[in-house]
């Protein structure tokens, strides 16, 4: 249950119930619902007693700073016939926490951040001045967590997770595996799943569209985590056998970051020529920590004399074919290439719209080009959607076309 | 509501509740909670009817789709005590919508989208084969729209809340506006904030930290429009007063747009120079549709070469200061200014980790240059975080920065 009004009046998107529950789901548990409700006393109270009701626990975040929108602690009180009382070992930790950062002097709204009900048990907060608690009412137990995601993390990890996992009997193990795919549709990759879980029913198959990839998620369950594991293989090299190279990387790896790692393998360079993605490329690749490594430089240029002078593309081209063309973006690969002496040159150029299209050349009309030691390829590209939707899948292309060369995977039809 | 394994798993995150609530508070109607449930008949069930309860209108998305996983319209019959029924219109809907995607053939799932509860009235789908429907139950007005966000916004707009808002008595009209500081921290925005709204019942104020900018949103009510926002304004003149040039747009607008609409008033362009950032200023410039307009290029100059080659930055600098220091981040703003031809030269280059730091010159070392016809500014930062915190940090300081040099208003202290 999420507490916070600017998360009903759709101000905020709330993060922290999904991510609660996939700690849960982690842990072997399941989660049955998520709530999100303003900061109105009434309303609060209303669902904590509707979800005792169902509930064998649950998790609040929100409503416990010190602000006077601030009511998750009244009404929790209020809904379950508790007092609210000051609380001593909180009211010491507002104290020491508030002087470390701001000095003595105290602050007034210590106290209001010390009171929660009756027969609580204190959660620590080791990063911030909302501590949580935890109480049991009508035989569901409730934890109340600050709203803050890396406050509520942690306190999450270190005190709620360990606590309700030591609770669980009869628990199953859940053991979950991701496949990450970008240059297949949804109904390609549901064609070619069809089969992938005849005779596995301790196994679930969730696929994902995130644009433009897709995730697939493979959850085995077991009395044991070898009995889970042992189920979880079994289908997941039918599912690598049936994507193939479509799949760029597993876990939480993003492309950027599998093709880091196939740069420091392969130990080559990068240089970049971005037109239309306006440096997105390089923007993402520089994401990766330590990327410098193989990154040396990236020319956004979107004027023609750019293309000129820092890529060398002759001026020719650029008047004959145009800055959208498969000349311009193959001059643009190799003339990057050449001026930053690395192995590898990537070059992008293309109409993002939403101006800017013709007949011949609509909006979406891409180019990538790649130069490298043993060859060069360039191709036309016709990508649909709105500017950013263009930009997004120019950049995803170009990185699977890194990652393909690399990995010396052919690159699609 | 919202309807979705992958939602109550944590694997995507619902961003339809947040949206569909900003668009009814809009409309003058109050949201009580919102409600994630995954694809499970019992739990659907048993969520409609207590939300009935409580409620006078549920919005429902999610779960109308083709597949066996997608269960809404089965648990809402169900729930109910509603037979299924083969809707003729629905079946004519998703006949000729499959004819024109795919060519005639026909496509088995199309039956299980066309049948609904029986007593339902459809809500129809203009861009996809899920329709919607809606019914009343126990007094409350369901309506059930697909999950796909595209989609069910139209038939929100176009259907439901048209006949929402026809439906309230009593409507009050509510006027909402948005204030977006960049440079103040949330207790300063809290501190010259205090007495904004005094004497003001009938407007509302929220504070929204989304770093490393704020959003003030001031929503006001009244019987009439005129009413609201006459209220609202007399608000917003006081806060647009106590916050002044920390306020960079209102509404929805961007920095980024914001500094692309004074780059046309004042008929400028600018070349961009960036190491630690690796591109981020670029792409989120050339974001803006029409920024081709101002932006000549930019250099994503990881490698000293690169920052000598394209920009001309001298190698005593380098060797004697470092590539991250004032006087290197000077040469690169005037160097990119100087080759590219533009009034504005842009330069930032920094230690964003997590390796790199030193002690003279620690993980979050930045220097922020700008030259310009009229002098050049540089000055050293230490942002907080981590590799992205810090990114991001120096992406918004330098295009702070531009705007307050385009608006001819002071940099800060």
């Amino acid at each position: 249950m999420s507490i916070g009004s600017e998360l009903i009046s759709g101000e905020v998107i709330d993060t922290n119930a999904g991510h609660i529950a996939g700690l849960l789901l982690g842990g072997g548990l399941r989660v049955q619902r998520h709530l999100v409700v303003g900061d109105c006393g009434s309303d609060i109270g209303e669902a904590l007693n509707d979800l005792a009701l169902k509930s064998d626990a649950v998790i609040v975040t929100g409503g416990l700073g010190p602000t006077v929108d601030d009511v998750t602690a009244m009404a929790a009180a209020h809904a379950t016939g508790r007092r609210l009382l000051l609380n001593e070992e909180l009211k010491e930790h507002l104290r020491s926490f508030s002087a470390s950062l701001e000095g003595p002097g105290g602050c007034h709204s210590s106290d209001k951040q010390a009171t929660i009900p009756a027969e609580s048990t204190v959660i620590p907060n080791p990063t911030g001045t909302a501590c949580g608690f935890r109480f049991t009412h009508m035989g569901c137990l409730f934890f109340f967590l600050p709203g803050v995601p890396s406050e509520m993390d942690r306190m999450l990890r270190e005190t709620v997770l360990p606590f309700l996992c030591g609770r669980v009997t009869h628990k199953r193990v859940v053991i979950s595996s991701f496949l990450n795919v970008f240059g297949l549709s949804e109904p390609q990759v549901d064609g070619l799943l069809a089969g992938a879980l005849s005779g596995s029913l301790a196994v679930q198959m969730s696929i994902c569209v995130t644009f433009p990839w897709i995730r697939i998620t493979l959850r085995a369950d077991g009395d044991t985590e070898t009995e889970a594991r042992t189920r979880l293989q079994g289908v997941m090299e039918k599912v690598r056998k049936q994507l193939g190279d479509a799949i760029f990387s597993e876990g939480h790896e993003t492309i950027e970051q599998a093709v880091a790692v196939l740069f420091a393998r392969r130990g080559m360079t990068l240089a970049l020529a971005e037109s239309c993605t306006g440096g997105l490329i390089s923007k993402r690749l520089t994401d990766v920590p330590g990327s410098s490594a193989f990154f040396l430089e990236g020319a956004v240029t979107y004027s023609n004399a750019a293309k000129m002078r820092l890529l060398g593309v002759p001026q020719d081209i650029l008047e004959a074919r145009g800055a959208v063309s498969s000349e311009c973006a193959a001059a643009m690969a190799s003339g990057a290439r050449g001026a930053a002496g690395s192995d590898l040159g990537l070059a992008v150029t293309g109409i993002a719209g939403p101006d800017g299209g013709t007949d011949d050349k609509p909006v979406g009309t891409v180019f990538i080009s790649l130069a490298a030691p043993d060859g060069s390829w360039t191709k036309r590209f016709m990508f649909g959607g709105n500017r950013e939707d263009i930009r997004i899948l120019t950049a995803w292309t170009a990185l699977d076309w890194l990652r393909r060369y690399l990995d010396v995977i052919p690159f699609p039809a």
